[in-house]
Protein backbone atom coordinates (compact mmCIF):
# COMPACT_ATOMS: atom_id res chain seq x y z
CA UNK A 1 0.00 0.00 0.00
CA UNK A 2 1.20 3.68 -0.74
CA UNK A 3 0.95 6.67 1.23
CA UNK A 4 -1.59 8.28 -0.88
CA UNK A 5 -3.52 4.99 -0.64
CA UNK A 6 -3.60 5.07 3.12
CA UNK A 7 -4.43 8.98 3.57
CA UNK A 8 -7.67 8.12 1.13
CA UNK A 9 -8.79 4.89 3.88
CA UNK A 10 -8.21 7.23 6.56
CA UNK A 11 -10.39 10.52 4.94
CA UNK A 12 -13.21 7.54 4.32
CA UNK A 13 -12.88 6.18 7.83
CA UNK A 14 -12.49 8.88 9.05
CA UNK A 15 -9.87 6.81 11.43
CA UNK A 16 -6.17 6.97 11.95
CA UNK A 17 -6.68 3.91 14.48
CA UNK A 18 -4.11 0.93 14.47
CA UNK A 19 -5.83 -1.87 16.19
CA UNK A 20 -2.95 -4.01 17.92
CA UNK A 21 -3.41 -7.74 17.59
CA UNK A 22 -1.26 -8.67 20.45
CA UNK A 23 -3.22 -11.81 21.37
CA UNK A 24 -1.89 -13.73 24.47
CA UNK A 25 -3.02 -17.49 23.98
CA UNK A 26 -3.51 -17.30 27.99
CA UNK A 27 -6.67 -14.55 27.37
CA UNK A 28 -8.57 -16.20 24.69
CA UNK A 29 -12.52 -16.13 26.06
CA UNK A 30 -13.68 -20.00 26.54
CA UNK A 31 -16.24 -20.29 24.15
CA UNK A 32 -13.17 -20.05 21.35
CA UNK A 33 -11.31 -22.78 23.32
CA UNK A 34 -12.68 -25.27 21.46
CA UNK A 35 -11.68 -23.94 17.93
CA UNK A 36 -9.23 -25.73 16.24
CA UNK A 37 -7.00 -22.38 16.30
CA UNK A 38 -8.26 -20.40 19.23
CA UNK A 39 -5.65 -17.81 18.81
CA UNK A 40 -6.47 -17.36 14.72
CA UNK A 41 -10.25 -17.49 15.80
CA UNK A 42 -10.19 -14.57 18.48
CA UNK A 43 -8.23 -12.71 15.89
CA UNK A 44 -10.89 -12.78 13.30
CA UNK A 45 -13.46 -11.95 15.24
CA UNK A 46 -11.72 -8.87 16.65
CA UNK A 47 -10.94 -7.89 13.33
CA UNK A 48 -14.73 -8.38 11.78
CA UNK A 49 -15.24 -6.18 14.98
CA UNK A 50 -12.99 -3.42 14.61
CA UNK A 51 -12.68 -3.31 10.59
CA UNK A 52 -15.02 -0.15 9.90
CA UNK A 53 -13.68 1.89 12.50
CA UNK A 54 -9.55 1.50 11.70
CA UNK A 55 -7.90 1.76 9.05
CA UNK A 56 -4.60 -0.56 10.31
CA UNK A 57 -3.82 -3.74 12.20
CA UNK A 58 -0.47 -4.41 13.95
CA UNK A 59 -0.01 -8.09 15.11
CA UNK A 60 2.71 -7.80 17.50
CA UNK A 61 4.96 -11.19 16.71
CA UNK A 62 6.44 -12.22 20.30
CA UNK A 63 3.01 -13.16 21.47
CA UNK A 64 2.47 -15.74 18.24
CA UNK A 65 6.38 -16.41 18.62
CA UNK A 66 5.52 -18.08 22.23
CA UNK A 67 3.41 -20.76 21.44
CA UNK A 68 6.44 -21.86 18.99
CA UNK A 69 5.63 -23.33 15.38
CA UNK A 70 2.12 -23.03 16.03
CA UNK A 71 1.80 -19.60 16.78
CA UNK A 72 3.40 -18.93 13.88
CA UNK A 73 0.09 -20.64 12.16
CA UNK A 74 -1.83 -18.40 13.68
CA UNK A 75 0.15 -15.71 12.75
CA UNK A 76 0.08 -16.63 9.31
CA UNK A 77 -3.49 -17.32 9.23
CA UNK A 78 -3.72 -14.08 10.49
CA UNK A 79 -1.48 -12.42 8.22
CA UNK A 80 -3.65 -13.92 4.72
CA UNK A 81 -7.31 -13.27 6.54
CA UNK A 82 -6.24 -9.89 6.65
CA UNK A 83 -4.88 -9.73 2.93
CA UNK A 84 -7.67 -11.51 1.58
CA UNK A 85 -10.72 -9.95 3.33
CA UNK A 86 -9.74 -6.46 4.46
CA UNK A 87 -7.14 -5.90 1.53
CA UNK A 88 -8.09 -1.90 2.05
CA UNK A 89 -6.21 -2.68 5.43
CA UNK A 90 -2.67 -1.44 6.04
CA UNK A 91 -0.55 -4.13 8.07
CA UNK A 92 2.16 -3.49 10.05
CA UNK A 93 4.04 -6.91 11.47
CA UNK A 94 5.28 -5.27 14.86
CA UNK A 95 8.13 -7.48 15.60
CA UNK A 96 11.33 -4.72 16.22
CA UNK A 97 13.90 -7.01 14.06
CA UNK A 98 17.02 -5.45 12.95
CA UNK A 99 20.62 -6.99 12.28
CA UNK A 100 23.38 -6.73 9.32
CA UNK A 101 21.99 -6.53 5.87
CA UNK A 102 22.41 -9.90 4.57
CA UNK A 103 20.18 -10.93 7.26
CA UNK A 104 17.86 -7.80 7.30
CA UNK A 105 17.31 -9.18 3.67
CA UNK A 106 15.82 -12.20 5.62
CA UNK A 107 13.80 -10.48 7.57
CA UNK A 108 12.32 -8.91 4.76
CA UNK A 109 11.54 -11.78 2.86
CA UNK A 110 9.95 -13.30 5.92
CA UNK A 111 7.80 -10.18 6.69
CA UNK A 112 7.01 -8.70 3.06
CA UNK A 113 6.89 -11.93 1.06
CA UNK A 114 6.08 -14.93 2.88
CA UNK A 115 4.02 -13.42 5.39
CA UNK A 116 2.40 -10.54 3.37
CA UNK A 117 2.79 -7.70 5.65
CA UNK A 118 2.79 -3.99 4.29
CA UNK A 119 5.27 -2.71 6.54
CA UNK A 120 7.51 -3.93 9.67
CA UNK A 121 8.82 -2.23 12.90
CA UNK A 122 12.88 -2.42 13.14
CA UNK A 123 15.24 -0.93 15.98
CA UNK A 124 17.81 1.61 14.53
CA UNK A 125 20.89 0.31 16.76
CA UNK A 126 22.81 -1.04 14.15
CA UNK A 127 22.49 2.06 11.59
CA UNK A 128 21.50 2.11 7.78
CA UNK A 129 22.82 -1.69 6.45
CA UNK A 130 20.02 -3.10 9.08
CA UNK A 131 17.56 -0.83 7.82
CA UNK A 132 17.66 -0.24 4.29
CA UNK A 133 16.67 -3.83 2.91
CA UNK A 134 13.34 -3.29 4.14
CA UNK A 135 12.96 -0.12 1.83
CA UNK A 136 14.18 -0.76 -1.17
CA UNK A 137 10.98 -2.49 -1.70
CA UNK A 138 8.33 -0.26 -3.75
CA UNK A 139 5.14 0.31 -1.54
CA UNK A 140 7.01 -1.54 1.09
CA UNK A 141 7.52 -0.08 4.89
CA UNK A 142 10.00 0.24 7.63
CA UNK A 143 8.92 1.73 10.89
CA UNK A 144 12.11 2.72 13.10
CA UNK A 145 11.92 2.59 16.62
CA UNK A 146 12.50 6.65 17.26
CA UNK A 147 10.68 7.52 20.86
CA UNK A 148 9.60 4.88 22.50
CA UNK A 149 6.34 4.72 24.57
CA UNK A 150 8.22 2.75 27.49
CA UNK A 151 10.00 3.85 31.16
CA UNK A 152 13.29 2.51 29.08
CA UNK A 153 13.12 5.51 26.46
CA UNK A 154 14.99 7.58 29.13
CA UNK A 155 17.95 5.01 29.38
CA UNK A 156 19.16 5.69 25.84
CA UNK A 157 16.99 7.16 23.40
CA UNK A 158 17.70 11.12 25.64
CA UNK A 159 21.29 10.68 25.02
CA UNK A 160 22.58 14.09 24.06
CA UNK A 161 25.40 14.49 21.51
CA UNK A 162 25.77 17.96 20.66
CA UNK A 163 22.56 19.31 21.66
CA UNK A 164 20.81 16.23 19.86
CA UNK A 165 18.89 13.72 21.63
CA UNK A 166 19.51 10.10 19.86
CA UNK A 167 16.44 9.76 18.89
CA UNK A 168 16.81 12.99 17.02
CA UNK A 169 19.64 11.84 15.49
CA UNK A 170 18.15 8.82 14.66
CA UNK A 171 15.03 11.08 12.92
CA UNK A 172 17.82 13.29 11.03
CA UNK A 173 20.18 10.84 9.85
CA UNK A 174 17.47 8.47 8.19
CA UNK A 175 15.80 10.92 6.58
CA UNK A 176 18.96 11.32 4.93
CA UNK A 177 18.97 7.62 3.28
CA UNK A 178 17.80 6.23 0.03
CA UNK A 179 14.20 5.54 -0.22
CA UNK A 180 13.52 7.71 3.05
CA UNK A 181 10.09 7.97 1.68
CA UNK A 182 9.34 4.54 2.89
CA UNK A 183 10.04 5.09 6.08
CA UNK A 184 7.66 5.81 8.61
CA UNK A 185 8.69 6.18 12.74
CA UNK A 186 7.52 4.73 16.27
CA UNK A 187 6.77 8.21 18.75
CA UNK A 188 4.93 7.11 21.30
CA UNK A 189 2.09 9.01 22.98
CA UNK A 190 3.75 9.18 26.36
CA UNK A 191 6.03 11.96 25.17
CA UNK A 192 3.47 14.66 23.74
CA UNK A 193 6.00 17.48 24.71
CA UNK A 194 8.63 15.90 21.79
CA UNK A 195 5.72 15.60 19.46
CA UNK A 196 6.81 19.27 17.91
CA UNK A 197 10.33 18.67 17.72
CA UNK A 198 9.69 15.01 16.45
CA UNK A 199 7.11 16.32 13.96
CA UNK A 200 9.68 19.26 12.17
CA UNK A 201 12.71 16.25 11.76
CA UNK A 202 10.14 13.87 9.51
CA UNK A 203 7.61 16.31 8.49
CA UNK A 204 6.46 14.43 5.68
CA UNK A 205 6.55 10.95 7.55
CA UNK A 206 3.66 8.72 9.11
CA UNK A 207 4.26 8.42 12.88
CA UNK A 208 3.04 4.95 14.61
CA UNK A 209 2.15 5.98 17.77
CA UNK A 210 1.64 3.48 20.96
CA UNK A 211 0.95 4.64 24.62
CA UNK A 212 -2.77 5.89 23.76
CA UNK A 213 -5.09 3.88 25.94
CA UNK A 214 -3.59 1.20 28.85
CA UNK A 215 -0.24 3.44 28.71
CA UNK A 216 -2.27 6.53 29.44
CA UNK A 217 -0.90 9.11 26.03
CA UNK A 218 -3.25 11.86 25.02
CA UNK A 219 -4.98 11.41 22.16
CA UNK A 220 -5.96 14.80 21.58
CA UNK A 221 -2.67 16.30 22.37
CA UNK A 222 -0.48 14.15 20.15
CA UNK A 223 -3.32 14.73 17.45
CA UNK A 224 -2.96 18.55 17.82
CA UNK A 225 1.44 18.25 17.59
CA UNK A 226 1.49 15.48 15.49
CA UNK A 227 -0.80 15.69 12.70
CA UNK A 228 0.19 16.58 9.14
CA UNK A 229 -1.40 17.56 6.01
CA UNK A 230 -1.63 13.49 5.07
CA UNK A 231 -2.72 13.13 8.96
CA UNK A 232 0.91 11.59 9.24
CA UNK A 233 -0.31 9.61 12.28
CA UNK A 234 -1.44 5.99 12.63
CA UNK A 235 -2.19 5.88 16.36
CA UNK A 236 -2.24 2.32 17.95
CA UNK A 237 -4.56 0.44 20.59
CA UNK A 238 -4.09 -3.30 21.55
CA UNK A 239 -5.53 -4.50 25.05
CA UNK A 240 -7.75 -1.53 25.51
CA UNK A 241 -9.83 -2.76 22.45
CA UNK A 242 -8.48 -6.85 22.27
CA UNK A 243 -9.64 -7.33 25.96
CA UNK A 244 -12.37 -4.37 26.39
CA UNK A 245 -14.55 -7.77 27.51
CA UNK A 246 -13.25 -11.28 28.81
CA UNK A 247 -16.79 -12.51 28.49
CA UNK A 248 -18.64 -14.35 25.39
CA UNK A 249 -19.42 -10.06 24.15
CA UNK A 250 -15.72 -9.33 23.60
CA UNK A 251 -15.94 -8.56 20.13
CA UNK A 252 -19.15 -6.36 20.51
CA UNK A 253 -17.03 -4.80 23.00
CA UNK A 254 -13.75 -4.47 21.19
CA UNK A 255 -15.80 -3.33 18.16
CA UNK A 256 -17.36 -0.37 20.46
CA UNK A 257 -14.24 0.91 21.79
CA UNK A 258 -12.64 1.02 18.56
CA UNK A 259 -15.74 2.70 17.52
CA UNK A 260 -15.67 5.48 20.18
CA UNK A 261 -11.92 6.26 19.38
CA UNK A 262 -12.99 6.47 15.82
CA UNK A 263 -15.44 8.85 16.83
CA UNK A 264 -13.13 11.22 18.83
CA UNK A 265 -10.81 10.59 15.56
CA UNK A 266 -13.54 12.16 13.57
CA UNK A 267 -13.50 15.13 15.75
CA UNK A 268 -9.73 15.50 16.00
CA UNK A 269 -9.50 15.18 12.05
CA UNK A 270 -12.13 17.87 11.52
CA UNK A 271 -10.01 20.02 14.09
CA UNK A 272 -5.73 19.64 13.18
CA UNK A 273 -5.98 18.25 9.34
CA UNK A 274 -5.28 21.04 7.56
CA UNK A 275 -8.19 22.34 4.93
CA UNK A 276 -5.97 21.94 1.48
CA UNK B 1 23.94 -23.35 31.95
CA UNK B 2 25.54 -21.08 34.21
CA UNK B 3 29.00 -19.40 34.22
CA UNK B 4 31.35 -22.09 35.51
CA UNK B 5 30.11 -24.72 33.36
CA UNK B 6 30.54 -22.30 30.14
CA UNK B 7 33.69 -21.78 31.29
CA UNK B 8 34.37 -26.15 32.03
CA UNK B 9 33.20 -26.35 28.57
CA UNK B 10 35.95 -23.75 27.25
CA UNK B 11 38.53 -25.90 29.55
CA UNK B 12 38.06 -28.98 28.37
CA UNK B 13 37.33 -28.32 24.02
CA UNK B 14 40.19 -25.43 24.42
CA UNK B 15 37.53 -23.94 22.63
CA UNK B 16 35.58 -20.45 22.49
CA UNK B 17 33.92 -21.39 19.09
CA UNK B 18 30.44 -20.23 18.63
CA UNK B 19 28.95 -22.19 15.58
CA UNK B 20 26.42 -19.92 13.79
CA UNK B 21 23.35 -21.98 12.07
CA UNK B 22 22.07 -18.81 9.60
CA UNK B 23 21.07 -21.77 7.28
CA UNK B 24 19.69 -20.46 3.74
CA UNK B 25 17.14 -22.68 2.73
CA UNK B 26 18.82 -21.73 -0.77
CA UNK B 27 22.01 -22.83 -0.18
CA UNK B 28 21.35 -26.72 1.24
CA UNK B 29 23.20 -29.31 -0.33
CA UNK B 30 21.55 -31.33 -3.57
CA UNK B 31 21.43 -34.07 -1.67
CA UNK B 32 19.65 -33.21 1.32
CA UNK B 33 16.58 -31.61 -1.08
CA UNK B 34 15.04 -35.04 -0.72
CA UNK B 35 14.82 -35.20 3.26
CA UNK B 36 11.15 -34.18 4.97
CA UNK B 37 13.07 -31.45 6.36
CA UNK B 38 16.37 -30.05 4.58
CA UNK B 39 17.07 -27.11 6.82
CA UNK B 40 17.04 -29.48 9.84
CA UNK B 41 18.87 -32.21 7.79
CA UNK B 42 21.50 -29.58 6.98
CA UNK B 43 22.18 -28.30 10.51
CA UNK B 44 21.98 -32.04 12.06
CA UNK B 45 24.95 -33.05 9.94
CA UNK B 46 26.80 -29.38 10.45
CA UNK B 47 26.28 -29.55 14.69
CA UNK B 48 27.32 -33.47 14.64
CA UNK B 49 30.51 -32.75 12.65
CA UNK B 50 31.38 -29.39 14.90
CA UNK B 51 30.39 -30.04 18.10
CA UNK B 52 34.02 -31.57 19.02
CA UNK B 53 35.54 -28.06 18.23
CA UNK B 54 33.00 -26.06 19.62
CA UNK B 55 30.83 -24.77 23.07
CA UNK B 56 28.05 -22.80 21.49
CA UNK B 57 25.85 -22.46 18.75
CA UNK B 58 23.26 -20.27 17.62
CA UNK B 59 20.89 -19.98 15.07
CA UNK B 60 19.25 -16.46 13.83
CA UNK B 61 16.14 -16.11 13.49
CA UNK B 62 15.73 -14.25 10.40
CA UNK B 63 17.09 -17.17 8.19
CA UNK B 64 14.02 -19.39 9.94
CA UNK B 65 11.39 -16.70 9.28
CA UNK B 66 12.19 -16.24 6.04
CA UNK B 67 9.97 -19.67 6.06
CA UNK B 68 7.27 -19.27 7.39
CA UNK B 69 5.60 -21.15 10.33
CA UNK B 70 7.43 -24.33 8.38
CA UNK B 71 10.83 -22.53 9.09
CA UNK B 72 9.85 -22.19 12.40
CA UNK B 73 9.55 -25.70 13.00
CA UNK B 74 13.09 -26.57 11.14
CA UNK B 75 14.22 -23.78 14.17
CA UNK B 76 12.15 -25.60 17.15
CA UNK B 77 14.03 -29.02 15.79
CA UNK B 78 17.23 -27.32 15.47
CA UNK B 79 17.14 -26.46 18.94
CA UNK B 80 16.05 -29.89 20.56
CA UNK B 81 18.11 -31.62 18.88
CA UNK B 82 20.77 -29.44 20.74
CA UNK B 83 18.77 -30.02 24.06
CA UNK B 84 18.59 -33.57 24.09
CA UNK B 85 22.00 -34.36 21.81
CA UNK B 86 24.51 -31.85 22.97
CA UNK B 87 23.29 -30.75 26.55
CA UNK B 88 26.84 -29.57 26.81
CA UNK B 89 26.47 -26.76 24.41
CA UNK B 90 25.42 -23.50 24.99
CA UNK B 91 22.73 -22.71 22.76
CA UNK B 92 22.18 -18.75 21.86
CA UNK B 93 18.87 -17.78 19.71
CA UNK B 94 20.45 -14.97 18.09
CA UNK B 95 17.23 -12.75 17.85
CA UNK B 96 17.92 -9.10 18.35
CA UNK B 97 14.74 -8.50 19.73
CA UNK B 98 13.25 -5.51 21.67
CA UNK B 99 9.93 -4.76 23.24
CA UNK B 100 8.21 -3.23 25.44
CA UNK B 101 8.23 -5.12 29.24
CA UNK B 102 5.07 -7.27 28.91
CA UNK B 103 5.87 -8.39 25.47
CA UNK B 104 9.47 -9.01 26.39
CA UNK B 105 8.18 -11.43 28.51
CA UNK B 106 6.70 -13.13 25.39
CA UNK B 107 9.99 -13.48 23.51
CA UNK B 108 11.07 -14.98 26.86
CA UNK B 109 8.58 -17.65 26.90
CA UNK B 110 8.98 -18.13 23.23
CA UNK B 111 12.99 -18.71 23.57
CA UNK B 112 13.58 -19.95 26.70
CA UNK B 113 10.69 -21.80 27.62
CA UNK B 114 8.98 -23.11 24.38
CA UNK B 115 12.56 -23.48 22.10
CA UNK B 116 14.60 -23.92 25.32
CA UNK B 117 17.66 -21.81 24.17
CA UNK B 118 19.98 -20.85 27.18
CA UNK B 119 20.51 -17.24 25.98
CA UNK B 120 19.18 -14.37 23.53
CA UNK B 121 20.37 -11.38 21.75
CA UNK B 122 18.28 -8.84 22.88
CA UNK B 123 18.85 -4.92 21.26
CA UNK B 124 19.09 -2.07 23.99
CA UNK B 125 17.51 0.88 22.27
CA UNK B 126 14.16 0.68 24.18
CA UNK B 127 16.07 0.32 27.61
CA UNK B 128 15.84 -1.54 31.00
CA UNK B 129 12.24 -2.65 30.90
CA UNK B 130 13.01 -4.08 27.71
CA UNK B 131 16.10 -6.65 28.77
CA UNK B 132 14.95 -7.05 32.47
CA UNK B 133 12.40 -10.08 32.10
CA UNK B 134 15.24 -11.97 29.83
CA UNK B 135 17.60 -11.60 32.86
CA UNK B 136 15.12 -12.86 35.70
CA UNK B 137 16.02 -16.35 34.95
CA UNK B 138 18.15 -18.33 36.85
CA UNK B 139 20.77 -19.76 34.21
CA UNK B 140 19.49 -17.70 31.63
CA UNK B 141 21.35 -14.92 29.45
CA UNK B 142 20.45 -11.86 27.62
CA UNK B 143 23.22 -10.99 24.69
CA UNK B 144 22.99 -7.06 24.68
CA UNK B 145 24.30 -5.87 21.65
CA UNK B 146 27.09 -3.33 22.30
CA UNK B 147 29.57 -2.48 19.90
CA UNK B 148 28.54 -4.20 16.87
CA UNK B 149 30.49 -5.59 13.41
CA UNK B 150 28.68 -4.23 10.46
CA UNK B 151 29.30 -0.60 8.55
CA UNK B 152 25.91 0.57 10.37
CA UNK B 153 27.41 0.61 13.58
CA UNK B 154 28.86 4.15 12.65
CA UNK B 155 25.77 5.26 12.51
CA UNK B 156 24.41 5.90 16.21
CA UNK B 157 26.79 3.97 18.16
CA UNK B 158 29.29 6.34 18.15
CA UNK B 159 27.02 8.96 18.80
CA UNK B 160 28.89 11.12 21.88
CA UNK B 161 27.32 12.24 25.70
CA UNK B 162 29.79 13.66 27.96
CA UNK B 163 32.99 12.35 26.00
CA UNK B 164 31.04 8.76 26.30
CA UNK B 165 30.63 6.52 22.96
CA UNK B 166 26.82 5.43 23.26
CA UNK B 167 27.56 1.50 23.01
CA UNK B 168 29.87 2.55 26.65
CA UNK B 169 26.97 3.99 28.02
CA UNK B 170 24.92 0.89 27.06
CA UNK B 171 27.62 -1.12 29.15
CA UNK B 172 27.87 1.11 31.81
CA UNK B 173 24.48 1.87 32.57
CA UNK B 174 23.32 -1.85 31.80
CA UNK B 175 25.92 -3.09 34.56
CA UNK B 176 23.77 -1.48 37.00
CA UNK B 177 20.97 -3.50 35.97
CA UNK B 178 19.57 -5.92 38.58
CA UNK B 179 20.75 -9.62 38.02
CA UNK B 180 23.79 -7.49 35.68
CA UNK B 181 25.57 -11.20 35.63
CA UNK B 182 23.22 -12.81 33.79
CA UNK B 183 24.53 -9.82 30.87
CA UNK B 184 26.58 -10.83 28.11
CA UNK B 185 27.38 -8.61 25.34
CA UNK B 186 27.77 -8.08 21.33
CA UNK B 187 31.25 -6.91 20.59
CA UNK B 188 32.14 -7.25 16.56
CA UNK B 189 35.53 -8.61 16.28
CA UNK B 190 35.77 -5.62 13.55
CA UNK B 191 36.42 -3.22 16.26
CA UNK B 192 39.64 -4.47 17.67
CA UNK B 193 40.36 -0.91 18.94
CA UNK B 194 37.28 -0.69 20.88
CA UNK B 195 38.23 -3.98 22.68
CA UNK B 196 39.74 -2.94 25.90
CA UNK B 197 37.62 -0.09 26.97
CA UNK B 198 34.82 -2.27 26.27
CA UNK B 199 36.35 -5.00 28.37
CA UNK B 200 37.25 -2.21 30.93
CA UNK B 201 33.67 -1.36 31.55
CA UNK B 202 32.44 -5.09 31.83
CA UNK B 203 35.62 -6.81 33.37
CA UNK B 204 33.03 -9.73 34.06
CA UNK B 205 31.24 -10.37 31.42
CA UNK B 206 31.38 -12.67 28.50
CA UNK B 207 31.11 -11.15 24.82
CA UNK B 208 29.93 -12.70 21.68
CA UNK B 209 32.07 -11.83 19.34
CA UNK B 210 30.28 -11.20 15.43
CA UNK B 211 32.87 -10.71 12.73
CA UNK B 212 35.76 -13.15 12.59
CA UNK B 213 35.97 -15.04 9.47
CA UNK B 214 34.11 -13.56 6.56
CA UNK B 215 33.60 -9.85 7.92
CA UNK B 216 37.53 -9.68 8.18
CA UNK B 217 38.24 -9.35 12.21
CA UNK B 218 41.24 -10.78 13.58
CA UNK B 219 41.23 -13.42 16.15
CA UNK B 220 44.52 -13.08 17.79
CA UNK B 221 43.55 -9.15 18.06
CA UNK B 222 40.51 -9.59 19.90
CA UNK B 223 41.86 -12.69 21.88
CA UNK B 224 44.60 -10.25 23.28
CA UNK B 225 42.39 -7.23 24.09
CA UNK B 226 39.31 -9.29 25.15
CA UNK B 227 40.14 -12.50 27.08
CA UNK B 228 39.54 -12.63 31.17
CA UNK B 229 40.09 -15.21 33.49
CA UNK B 230 37.01 -17.07 32.81
CA UNK B 231 38.18 -16.84 28.81
CA UNK B 232 34.67 -14.53 28.56
CA UNK B 233 34.72 -14.64 24.84
CA UNK B 234 32.59 -16.94 22.65
CA UNK B 235 34.09 -15.81 19.15
CA UNK B 236 30.97 -16.37 16.39
CA UNK B 237 31.58 -18.41 12.83
CA UNK B 238 28.73 -18.94 11.16
CA UNK B 239 29.44 -18.76 6.70
CA UNK B 240 32.86 -19.80 6.89
CA UNK B 241 31.74 -22.57 8.35
CA UNK B 242 28.37 -24.04 7.46
CA UNK B 243 29.34 -23.15 3.63
CA UNK B 244 33.25 -23.95 3.77
CA UNK B 245 31.93 -26.74 1.10
CA UNK B 246 28.84 -26.66 -1.33
CA UNK B 247 29.59 -30.18 -2.29
CA UNK B 248 28.43 -33.46 -0.82
CA UNK B 249 31.54 -33.08 1.52
CA UNK B 250 30.22 -29.71 3.00
CA UNK B 251 30.01 -32.12 6.86
CA UNK B 252 33.42 -32.34 6.27
CA UNK B 253 34.54 -29.30 5.33
CA UNK B 254 32.45 -27.39 7.96
CA UNK B 255 34.09 -29.81 10.68
CA UNK B 256 37.68 -29.15 8.88
CA UNK B 257 36.68 -25.45 9.51
CA UNK B 258 35.78 -25.78 13.16
CA UNK B 259 38.54 -28.08 14.18
CA UNK B 260 41.11 -25.24 12.10
CA UNK B 261 39.57 -22.63 14.66
CA UNK B 262 39.39 -24.87 17.72
CA UNK B 263 43.60 -24.99 16.97
CA UNK B 264 44.06 -21.19 17.13
CA UNK B 265 42.15 -20.85 20.12
CA UNK B 266 44.01 -23.77 21.54
CA UNK B 267 46.95 -21.75 21.26
CA UNK B 268 45.64 -18.05 22.12
CA UNK B 269 44.20 -19.70 25.08
CA UNK B 270 47.70 -20.63 26.46
CA UNK B 271 48.46 -17.09 25.65
CA UNK B 272 46.32 -14.91 26.90
CA UNK B 273 44.44 -17.03 29.31
CA UNK B 274 45.52 -15.96 32.73
CA UNK B 275 47.21 -18.59 34.97
CA UNK B 276 45.23 -17.87 38.04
Amino acid sequence: MNREQLFAQILRKRSYLCVGLDTDAARIPKRLLGEPDPVFAFNRAIIDATAPFCVAYKPNTAFYEASGPEGWTSLAKTAEYLSTQYPGHFRIADAKRGDIGNTARQYARAFFDTLGFDAITVAPYMGADSVLPFLERENHWAVLLALTSNTGSADFQFAVDHGEFLFERVLRISQGWSFAGQLMYVVGATHPEQFQRVRALAPDNFFLVPGVGAQGGDLAAISRAGMNRECGLLVNASRSIQYASSGDDFADAAGQAAADLQREMDVLLMEYLPKE
